[in-house]
C-alpha cells in the first residue's frame, strides 16, 4: 500500500489542538491527515470565483463549486460556496436537491425567479423574483431552482451547509442514470407515454 | 394563550432521566412534554401494520406510516417504520426522496424491482430484484423506487433513520406543486415540449 | 503493513457526492471507502430474513442482525435491522440495552408481552401485549425485553437507530463477564446470598 | 396556562449570540429562555462539592449530582459533574450504566476497584485498582461499578458527557421496577429459581 | 401570558414534513413553529445586500449579518450570510471569533489581507493577500481578520456554518466587558502596565 | 509506509459493539483502532492528578490536561479532564477559549475569582469568587479565567465537553502568533500605540 493510493484529507479538527506531535501523514480522530504544522494558506484558499463562466450550455447555466474538493482544509467543517453565473433570456439552474445541505443564495448581478417545493404534505411552491442583493434560502433535501428572467447576464454566489453538500439533478438523474432506469417505472411515475419516456431517455443518457 | 393551540409533543430523554418534578406538561431541553412520570404504553405502541392495504391507485402501491404522528413517544428518537402494500404486476413506489432519512427495506411477500441513483457524479443506477426475506438499503437523499415485477401482491417493511422523514415523490413535486413551477423552466429542465409539460401539469394538480 | 489487515469499511456520503475521482481504496472524510465508482447493490444487499431460525436455547429466542457488519453499504447511515425468533410458551429476548440505539418493533407472528424499564427517577415498568401487527418503541439505552406468552413460535421485525447498535444483555454482562466480577460486589448490588452469586457466575461463565 | 406551569430553562446558545432582544422569557432555537440580558453568575454556579455526605445506606455510596436540574446554565452544553463519596471497607456504587454519557472519573480519596463490562461481544471485565491522582474513563452505555477496597472513606469526582446523563441501576431497573416484570421473565433470563427472584424483588421494591 | 410574549422562531423541519396539521402556531420537535401551511416566500427572503455600508467608525470596517435574526426561516438550518464592508486604507475587521461556526470568505472588491491564528499548540499565523474572486476559510473558534491593504473600498461576502454564529470581538470581550474585568488580571495576562490597562478600559468601555 | 508513521487511535465504539473480528489494527466507522478484544485497562486510564505542580511561570498557574492524547481510550467519547494548579496572590489561568468545548469546574483548594464574557450582543463579565467545593461553567467558546485571589496555592478540577478541546490563550494568540500579526491591525484593533504593540509582542514571541 503506498501513500499515492490515498487521497490527502486535510484534519482541520487538529489545526486548533494540541494534538499534533508527529511529522507524517497520520490519523487524527479518524481523520487522515497532513501534520497540522505543515498547513499552509494554500489549505484554505481557492482563487478564481469573480472570473464569468460559459453559460453555452442546454440549460444555459454553470455552477462552480468551491467544496472540499477545491479547498482540502473544509474538511469536516460543515461549509462550501458556488459561483452560478445565468445565461440571459432564460439561463436555468434545473430543479435540483442537495442531499446534505441547506443553501443561501444572494444575487450579485441580474434579476432571479427562484422557488423550492415543499414536500408531499401538500407540495407548495414557494417563490420570489429576486434582484441584486437579494437574499434567499433553500432548505435541506428540498427540490429547488434558479431562472434568468432578465435579458442580461446574471450571477449569484450561494453557500451550502457542508464541504461536500452533493447535488441530485431530478431530470439526468430520473431520465438520464446509468444504467436506464426500467421505462416502465417511468411511465407510470411521471404518467408519460412510453415512447415520451424513452426519446427523454436518449436525451439525458 | 390556551394549551389547546400546542400540539403537545412527547418528550422521551426525559424519561430516562432524573429531570422529572413537574405534574404538568412543561419543557425540557427546550421540548414541550408530558410529565414523564404520566408516560404510559400507549404513547409508544401502534396497532394495525398487519392490514393489508388498498392498492387501487394510479401507481398501484400505498405507504402506511409509523411516525412522531403516529406514535408521540418517537419524538426525538430517530426511528420511524412504514408498511408498504404493491398492486401485483407493476404496482409501483414511484421515485422519491427522503430529505432526513436512509432506508432499509425488508420484503416480507413478493418480488420487487428496486433501486436508487447516486448524485451528479455519475448518476448510476443501482437496482436489485429483491424476493422474501431480502434487504435492501436506500441511502439518504438519493432518489429510489420499488416496483412489483411479480403476479401477486407484494408488502415490505422499511425502517428509516427520523422519526419524521419527510418524502417528496419526484413527479409530484416537480409537475404538481401548488402553484405550478413555471413552464418554461420544466421545458428546459426537462427537455419536453411545452404542451407536454403543461398536460403534465394538469394532470398531478 | 498490508492492505489485508484492514476492514474494507464502505463510505457512503461519497456515494452521493462530487468528491470522488481514485480508483484505489480511499479516504473521504476520514472513512476508509471503496471507490464509489465501484459500490455495486450487492454493498446494499442481504438475504435470508424469511427464514425461520432455530430458537433451541436456554432462553428460547435468536436474534438475526442486519447491521454493517452484514451490509457495508451501510456504514455512517445509522439505521439497521433485525428479526427476532421466540419459541412457543416462554421465549425470552432477555432484559438487555442497546447503548447507541432506539428500537422500534412490529410483530408479523405471535403474541408478545414486551416491556421496558424507566430510569432511576421512578424505574417504571412500562409494558403491552403486542399481537401481529402492533409496533412498540424501545427508547435508547433503556432496558427491555420481549416474552412469547404465546402457545406458537412469535417472529418480530425491529429497526435499531445506528448501523452498529451493540447489545448488553444484563444477566450476561453482569454474571457471566469474563474474567467474572468479585463476587462481593454483585452479593452487595443484587443483595443476594455469596453462594448465590457463585452459582449464577458459574451458569453464564 | 401559567407561566408557573412550566419550568424555566436556559438556553445557554443565546448567551454568545447577537439574538437576543426581548425582555420577556422567549424560545431561541426552541429553547425556552430566559431573557440572555438577564443571566446571571447565579444561573452558572452551584456549592457545596467539598462536603462530606453520608454514606449509611445498603449499597454504601451516595452520588451528589451537578447537571441541568442544580445548573441551569449547564442546558444544552453537553456536561456535568457529581462527586461519590464511598464507605471504607467495600462502599460501592453498584453497576449501572447511563444512557447518554461517558464518564471521566478522578479519584480524590482512597482505594477503587473499579470496572466495566464490553458489550455481548466478548463480555469482557476490564479493571483497575486506582488511587488518589488516577483517572479512569467508563465508556457509553456500558455497564461499570465503582467498589472502595480501602479501610477508609473514598471519594471521586467523576465528569460525565452530558447535561442529563441519566443513570440506571441495573439491580433496582431488573429486580425494583414499578410494577415488577413478571418473575418468569426474570427467572428464565437470570437462571434463578423462582422464589429466589421474587425474594429479590420484594427487597427492591 | 401571552403570545406577544414569545417570538416566533420558524421551524423549517416542518416544512418538508407530514408532520403539519394545526392551523395554530404550535411545537415541532420543540420548536416553536408557524403553521408550515402558512410559510411564505417572505420568511426565506433578505433585501438590501447590494448596498455599500458607511465604514466611518474607529476600526474603518461595517458588517451586514443576515443570519436567523434576519430570516427566521434559517432557524436550525446551520447557515448564514454577512456582508462586510472596509474602508480604504486600512479598513480593519479586528480579531475575533465565531464561536459557533466556520467561516468562509470570497472577495468581491479590493485587497485584503486575512489570517488566522491556530491554537496554544503553536501559535501559528497563517495569512493570504486576497484580491477580487479570492476565497478563504476560517475555521471554526480561531482568531481571524481580515485588513484592507488597497487604496479602495473592500467588499466581502462570508457564509457561516450556523444560523446563529455569534461573534466575540476580541479587544472589546477583554477590554471593554461591562463590568470590566479586575485590571490586575489584564496587567499579568497581556503584561501590560496598570495605567495601559486602564486607559484601554476606558476607550473599549 | 509503516505502521510507525500513524499515530494509533483507539477506537471506543467498537468496544461496546459486536463489530470485531480481526486481529490486527484496523478502521471502523473510519477510526483507526487497535482490536477491541485487545483492549486493556491501561487504555482507559491515567495516574498523577494528585500531584501539585510548579507554578512558577509568568502567570503562576499551570494545567495538567488528561485528554485524548494521554487517555487513548478517550477518542470519540466527547469528554476530557483537567488539572489546575494557581500559585498564591494572583496566580492566573488568563483569559482563554476552547474552540471545541464547554468546562465546568469544582475548586478543591483555595479561593478563585472567576468569570466570561458574552459576546459582541453585550460583552457582559459574569463573575464569582469561588471557594472550596464550589462549581462554576464557562460556556463553550466564551473568553474566561480564573485568578488566585487567596494568599493560598489554589486547584481545581475541571471537565471539558470534548475528548480533544483544544485551547486558545487570547494574549498569546494575539500578540505570540508565529510571525507576528502586522503590528498596524493590532494597533488599530486594541487603539495601542505601535511601539506598545511592537513591546507586547517581542514579549509574548
Amino acid at each position: 500500500m503506498k501513500t499515492a493510493h490515498f487521497i490527502l484529507i486535510f484534519c482541520l479538527l487538529a489545526l486548533a489542538s494540541p494534538f499534533a506531535y508527529a511529522s507524517d501523514p497520520m490519523f487524527v480522530n479518524g481523520k487522515f491527515c497532513k501534520d497540522p504544522k505543515l498547513a499552509k494558506a494554500q489549505d484554505f484558499y481557492y482563487s478564481g470565483l469573480n472570473i464569468p463562466r460559459n453559460t453555452s450550455n442546454p440549460v444555459g447555466s454553470i455552477v462552480t463549486p468551491v467544496n472540499v474538493a477545491q479547498i482540502p482544509g473544509l474538511n469536516t467543517l460543515g461549509i462550501s460556496l458556488v459561483r452560478i453565473d445565468y445565461a440571459p433570456n432564460g439561463g436555468l439552474n434545473p430543479p435540483h436537491t442537495h442531499p446534505r445541505a441547506t443553501e443561501i443564495l444572494v444575487v450579485v448581478e441580474g434579476t432571479l425567479y427562484v422557488g423550492f417545493v415543499t414536500s408531499n404534505t401538500d407540495n407548495r411552491l414557494i417563490t420570489k423574483v429576486l434582484y441584486p442583493g437579494d437574499v434567499f434560502v433553500f432548505p435541506i433535501g428540498l427540490i429547488h431552482f434558479q431562472f434568468n428572467v432578465g435579458k442580461t447576464n446574471a450571477v449569484a454566489f450561494a453557500a451550502l451547509s457542508s464541504q461536500n453538500p452533493g447535488v441530485i439533478t431530478v431530470a439526468n438523474a430520473v431520465f438520464g442514470s446509468n444504467p436506464p432506469i426500467n421505462p416502465d417505472v417511468l411511465v407510470k411515475a411521471f404518467q408519460l407515454e412510453k415512447n415520451v419516456v424513452k426519446n427523454l431517455q436518449s436525451k439525458f443518457w
